[in-house]
């Protein structure tokens, strides 16, 4: 694996808390709860749900208070989206930012079941002038001295999308504590940091949103000084089921010589995937991947590849092209905060011989 | 937070794939899927439950093959029982074992259902001069240069008792692939390692058991040279959740002067829990907090302690002393693979003035 500068302990203790998917669990359609990856900023906030309500007010001509049991009673959608991590792949460039140190596992698929936010939007009747809604949970902490609770903003017009859902089940189960019980705002297509989780209050504002998360988090800069752009839809990327099976530590895989089915997921957030490449020489060649059935509009897509794998020590990867043309970059770009690091993954593989069937 | 050297990256990969229980989960009597620690070895292993067969083999008279159904037809019964693993707080120990970098929360309590293990091994009838049950799971991959299935021992008397189960539910759902689908033995009061997940195969043995889990692996030694002491029953400890709010990096927590309510779990794997005490100074004094309602037998007791913050800043730390009258150490005792540390926690808060009642 590459290397990096030793993880501090406060930053340890982020890695401990916040939970990556394991690489083998990119063989789920559907990430079970547990495995989909889970960034929380500050504590998971202990919500009663008789008292809970959300609010949707601000620059609205009917401001409302909803019970969780009047969202269950409007009309719901399950779907199925795949969130990731703006900061997956954070710990893994040089020089790293000091924040969660995600290798590459921030990651997942859940079934999100609830209702849709446009049409309850529409009935708040945004005024005039309306250009921002900003979406708060129930969690409350500090980050670079700011008091907040965690609020994140979009457009109206990202908001009224038809797709984004404020979801009370995940997997056919109530939200778990960790995931937003009771309530979190879906945004499918985007990076996990808009999805809101314990989401409470809806505010629509006729300037542009300010908050912290939107201002000061997640923004793509090239160097400290820049104001940067907000970081909004997943880029293009593909992982694959590492093939084989590990040792404990340090993690290298073990495979034995034979035919042998790479498989994996790929994903994007601004197009469907058009294109998955493998290469088992490390990155010299490309070879094109079998992708499996369309998957539902943001969920991530299933591709495999047969491999006559030789005794040897081979490294393979994986590279996803999107529709709108983006492909996974050979080495990461950096940026201040570590965000969108989706640079092709290599997999080194000891390759055993003298089992199953005898290959030279 | 207690300094140690920088974790490394095969380290911090470790610590992404296994997830700690972040503390303020210590609120649940039973932790939440996702929420419960999880320590895996290798990979998860995929496990198709219809061709799934548990085997009890070795020094018996009558071997047996069980089918998923067979074990779910069985007399079924449901225990709460707190696991920990071995290794929890091992990277605060200095120098650190090179492992699963766990701060404090790798520990859980899970109300899990499944079949008595003793019946079953009777019915199998262990010939004279049985000595140990070897228990392997579905989980292959190598340590230290071993290849193996995850395989671990337990004395024939141990295994016998009357509360091991092969569980096949979790908190009422059935066991997620991460807590050992389709079945895991649950061993009460032991740490985690001896709790055998995606169990396939038990094997009476008439002499000593001398898998790598028992004699290499898992063992108490105070210097390398040791051959040390297979570990077995849980440490006496407590552990608080942390009062107020937390910053998010590093995480500080910060609370507003008042009265407020410490809370938190205390467990041992050797005796019920006696007495928690609490000190609000940093371990110079302690006061009795109140236990809650006796627990099942190998679950953790709440507790509780009123406590009036006054503005500045405080160390808050709890300990436990069992039945056995083991308490837990103020510092923790160093061995060679990190094991058993159950020292107080030592927990920093900010408290603010000006807000709430004036207190000063």
């Amino acid at each position: 694996m590459e290397e990096t500068a030793g993880i501090g302990i406060d930053e340890l203790d982020l890695a401990a808390r916040n939970h990556a998917m394991p690489h083998e669990a990119l063989r789920y359609d559907v990430t079970p709860v547990g495995l989909h990856y889970l960034l929380t900023h500050y504590d998971i906030p202990d919500v009663d749900p008789s008292s809970y309500r959300l609010t949707i007010g601000g620059h609205v001509t009917r401001p409302r208070s909803l019970t969780l049991a009047e969202l269950r009673d409007r009309p719901s959608v399950t779907a199925q989206v795949t969130l990731e991590c703006a900061g997956n792949g954070r710990a893994l460039l040089e020089p790293r930012a000091i924040s969660q140190p995600w290798l590459r596992g921030a990651v997942g698929t859940a079934a999100w079941t609830g209702t849709p936010l446009a049409p309850l939007l529409a009935e708040a009747e945004p005024g005039a002038g309306a250009i921002d809604v900003a979406f708060a949970g129930l969690d409350h902490g500090i980050e670079s001295d700011v008091e907040q609770d965690y609020e994140r903003g979009l457009s109206l017009a990202e908001a009224s999308r038809p797709d984004l859902l404020l979801a009370y089940e995940m997997n056919g189960q109530p939200l778990p504590p960790q995931h937003g019980f009771p309530l979190r705002l879906i945004v499918p297509g985007w990076y996990g940091m808009a999805h809101v989780k314990w989401l409470t209050r809806i505010r629509v504002l006729d300037t542009a949103f300010d908050g912290y998360q939107n201002v000061t988090g997640y923004r793509l800069r090239a160097h400290e000084e820049e104001t940067g752009t907000p970081i909004e839809r997943i880029a293009v990327r593909s992982m694959m089921v590492p093939p084989g099976f590990s040792t404990f530590l340090p993690r290298t895989r073990v495979l034995d010589a034979g035919p042998v089915l790479l498989s994996g997921r790929a994903w994007s957030g601004a197009a469907p995937i058009a294109l998955v490449e493998v290469s088992t020489d490390g990155g010299a060649t490309w070879a094109e991947a079998t992708l499996g059935p369309e998957p539902p509009p943001h969920a991530w897509r299933s591709w495999s590849f047969d491999w006559d794998a030789l005794p040897g020590r081979h490294t393979v990867c994986s590279r996803a092209t999107d529709a709108g043309d983006a492909t996974q970059p050979d080495a990461p770009v950096w940026n201040v905060g570590g965000y969108l690091n989706n640079a092709v993954e290599r997999i080194d593989i000891e390759v055993r011989a003298g089992r199953g069937i005898a290959r030279v």
